[in-house]
């Protein structure tokens, strides 16, 4: 019997540097709506995804051929940009082929803030083939929730504990982590109907009072599946 | 009906400026063991608690008359110093009286992270004083946890989940905040038993390798419940 590989879960993207060790994979999670909007992006052809801190980054690429930039501040979409974080922006053919500049309230801080590991991002759609992908791959890893604002959520914790779940089934991981075991037990409670426990959390009630409940569905129970996982190389996310 | 107050629970000392508003009443909690040991101390007639963050601030007042000194790291005691951070070390005569510097792993860093606000120390053996006097101040209230080095740990949201509850029930008190949720449904699934849920803490872990069950079971199940609410003047803890 070979040893363990450790998984953690680490809470907000602001706490990243307490688990930061440069040699786990950290796979990224912000549920409602970035990782979901960057599996159904590339689900659709779009070729690569670059993730920037502020609007001012991603407006430089405005205009340019072969672009598309998205924004999203405190759950909404930003004038001048072509894009916003909802899933449904991407279910259009215009997005085949191009590069999307994303900037978002705490995803793509999250991706930042781990670019010194072996990033790779994940969300419902494609779930399964993380989970096969991290067992295959057999490393330590840490599942660094984005959080909101430097703040606890309740959405990306419950995805952590789905994807704690299947790692830990096959048991080539084991955890001592507490807010592992948490996310497993918040999972638990939430039981099958996600978006009912859900309507206890800070962000759905802010996604509702945007009538964005349909995003909501769609991110925690998506109409798709996708096999790829998205890779972080250099700057930016790519088709692993 | 008047306007309800909001409770929110932060899970680490290093997330408070998350959450500082300079005007919440801050109860702080290091259920393993610092805010147990405080309770114990005054009850068995310490007449001031200073929390220092560094063991060279601790030993300054070393010796001097009046004073004893005690010190915890990683969870167990340091050489040099008369006391650790066990709260059976605390239920001797000698103690009547003294000022007790202390400085821990967790808790007098979060104390001292809140000082700009009123902060009051929680444990199991003060919880019903405290909430009796939380409902009665009807202020805003956040919930400290201490948490591990700057990482969650389970026994101290279980605790928030405990306070939270009682004061929800109040109906003068009400939260939009993920992690007091979070904190509740820990708290729900522990059920009658801490000791055993808290099997799968790190924490836990960490003491029973030290042979400290004994102060496991006394801080989650204290044999002696205590009206007294410490509470932060200036450098010093007090009774209030």
């Amino acid at each position: 019997m070979s040893e363990k590989k450790s998984i953690s879960v680490c809470f907000t993207a602001d706490q990243f540097d307490k688990y930061a060790d440069e040699k786990s994979i950290v796979v990224v999670v912000d549920l409602l709506r970035a990782t979901t909007v960057i599996s159904t992006a590339f689900m659709q052809g779009v070729k690569e995804i670059i993730p920037v801190q502020t609007l001012e980054d991603a407006l430089a690429y405005k205009g340019k051929e072969g672009y598309i930039v998205a924004a999203e501040r405190n759950a909404k979409p930003i004038d001048g940009f072509d894009y916003g974080n909802s899933p449904f922006h991407y279910i259009n053919s215009d997005v085949d082929g191009k590069t999307l500049v994303l900037t978002t309230t705490n995803g793509t801080k999250a991706i930042n803030n781990a670019k010194n590991h072996k990033v790779i991002t994940a969300s419902y759609i494609n779930l399964d083939a993380v989970a096969t992908y991290l067992i295959r791959e057999y490393k330590d890893i840490i599942i660094l929730c984005s959080g909101w604002k430097g703040v606890f959520n309740l959405e990306d914790p419950i995805f952590a504990g789905s994807l704690s779940t299947l790692l830990l089934s096959s048991g080539k991981y084991s955890s001592v982590c507490d807010s592992l075991f948490a996310s497993t037990q918040l999972l638990k409670n939430a039981g099958d109907n996600l978006f009912d426990y859900l309507s206890e959390s800070s962000h759905r009630r802010r996604l509702k009072s945007l009538n964005m409940e349909e995003d909501t569905r769609f991110c925690l129970s998506p109409p798709l599946k996708s096999d790829i996982i998205p890779i972080l190389k250099g700057d930016r996310l790519v088709v692993l």
